[in-house]
């Protein structure tokens, strides 16, 4: 894998870094609660801001406009907390104990706060939504919401499923990750009024953009350091969710090498023999495989940013691509 | 405490029988979906179909217009899919296993499934509200949407509080289950087109009948027999949450009374521990004191239903004051 300077996600959000604290306080804002507990959760929880990735493509589609409308802050700040809410949900699902290196809401408190504070949070994102008063928006958003949530179920059907297809994966990472990332582009676009060919444009740069981000994600499962990526290596699969890499090194293993990485992951891998099936992954290029594919979705991405003249916006986009391919966490 | 022949559901949703079902197929509608979990989660929850008070409410709302129109229908769909997610929530956080004498999602598959085809659910009932096109109905809706959040919150939050007080017991229960039911009157009041004096009416109805439906269901939990509830008896106490017959018992009692209690509570309490802490509420007439509150807040309702002139409707929401007051599940 040929090695490039990481770019910096600071650099790239340059053209929104006026917006995007606006966006930060608006969370803030929108989840002031006299609810001790919920306060408390809350606090924790947005301490660490994570990439604000989500919001930083609202700012971007709407960029391209000729304003940013206070909608778009409204917009980009729910869109950051629905996606809070899916995180803490799914911290509940993977009894995952650290998200960006804290502990998670269902470590720090228990699930049953969990799952209450990830509806609280969904409930306010929702109202927030509806308060741009734009129809469109309104019923984009909803539809989508309802996509992420049936790719995490089709996600859960899957799990510990070794004859998983590729096809089936595609669905349920376009689902679970791309379609949120897309109807972020998405509400910018309709927020700041861009013609039909735009708003699709940007629509299509987000799924595309979406599957090589999370394409990435999965294969960072098995990559670099443990602690420094904030979460543990092989995570995904030791709570038996099958990803790319995975998915092609069974293709191309006979009959007696995948039962035995079936029993070994049934049994639930120890660091030794994750470190063995992470050199097996190497030997079998089914990390650059995944790349590769990662790489695909990007190039498609790019395509979409034609019908856009050059700008400062527009390169960050580009450079967006190139910073989820490259990234090490 | 007097003993009157209970009233029948059934002859007090006489008025509505002909669009109920209508409500019952559009919930399936709603829900219909490809994913085969998810699929398999609603046919199993719905199999059952509980009291449909939700719906019944909206289309006793609407019944005092001049029409019901199809918003109606998709509205009682929505809020008892809504009502249903929370459920579904619930069962996660009480760990229970049975509802309506089903296995609860959690029980039957796990609380993974039951998180996310909850939140499915959440997601199906808000689109549905949306649909109505209806804004002052939308933002009434998320609205409640929250503070039914909130009041759980609350209630996880005060778990195991023995020194609960009443106040706070009365707010808990507002929130989390009379805001509901009071917004289905409301909305189907807001949908066929009642006035401001009519829809406040009906609203404040839903509210104190809710008081004392929620009263009344705690009080359920300390009386009758097991299975008879389709739940197990002394199941909110054991889950650690405080209800109004067992704040009365502490607030009578002395500090060795007390800290006896406390002592047995906190260490699960056996089946003869329960009897004799269900001897005490009778001994203190704990019972007999929330069921009078009960019937205050039965009181205020009827009080609100003098605007409207006598009708089969008016009379059915007059019988479920007496139906909450004696039912037995």
């Amino acid at each position: 894998m040929p090695q490039k300077t990481p770019l910096l996600l600071e650099e790239i959000y340059k053209p929104i870094q006026n917006v995007l604290p606006r966006v930060e306080e608006r969370i803030l804002e929108l989840l002031a609660t006299p609810n001790e507990l919920s306060g408390d959760v809350i606090r924790h929880f947005f301490q660490s801001k994570g990439k604000l990735l989500r919001p930083a493509l609202v700012l971007f589609g709407a960029s391209f406009g000729n304003s940013i409308p206070e909608q778009v802050i409204l917009t980009a700040a729910a869109l950051e907390i629905f996606h809070s809410a899916t995180l803490i949900h799914d911290d509940i699902i993977d009894s995952a104990y650290l998200r960006r290196n804290l502990p998670t809401v269902n470590a720090k408190w228990n699930s049953q706060v969990a799952v209450l504070v990830g509806d609280y949070l969904h409930d306010k994102a929702i109202e927030a939504i509806f308060d741009t008063k734009n129809d469109r928006l309104i019923a984009t958003f909803l539809k989508t919401a309802g996509i992420v949530c049936d790719g995490e179920i089709l996600e859960l059907k899957e799990k510990n499923n070794f004859n998983l297809k590729e096809e089936t994966y595609f669905t349920i990472i376009e689902r679970k990750t791309a379609a949120l990332l897309s109807t972020c582009l998405e509400s910018g676009a309709i927020l700041s009024g861009l013609d039909v060919e735009r708003i699709l444009g940007l629509k299509k740069f987000g799924l595309y953009f979406g599957m090589a981000f999370q394409v990435m994600d999965d294969c960072l499962d098995f990559m670099g350091q443990e602690n420094e990526f904030g979460k543990t290596l092989g995570a995904d699969l030791q709570a038996g969710v099958l990803t790319l890499p995975l998915i092609r090194l069974i293709a191309l293993l006979d009959e007696g090498g995948k039962a035995e990485i079936f029993s070994k992951v049934k049994s639930g891998l120890n660091r030794s023999e994750l470190g063995d099936l992470i050199r097996l992954l190497q030997e079998y290029d089914a990390l650059d495989y995944s790349i590769t594919k990662a790489r695909e979705f990007t190039e498609r991405a790019l395509l979409e940013l034609t019908v856009f003249p050059d700008s400062p916006i527009r390169r960050s986009l580009e450079a967006l691509l190139d910073y989820v391919v490259e990234r090490n966490r």
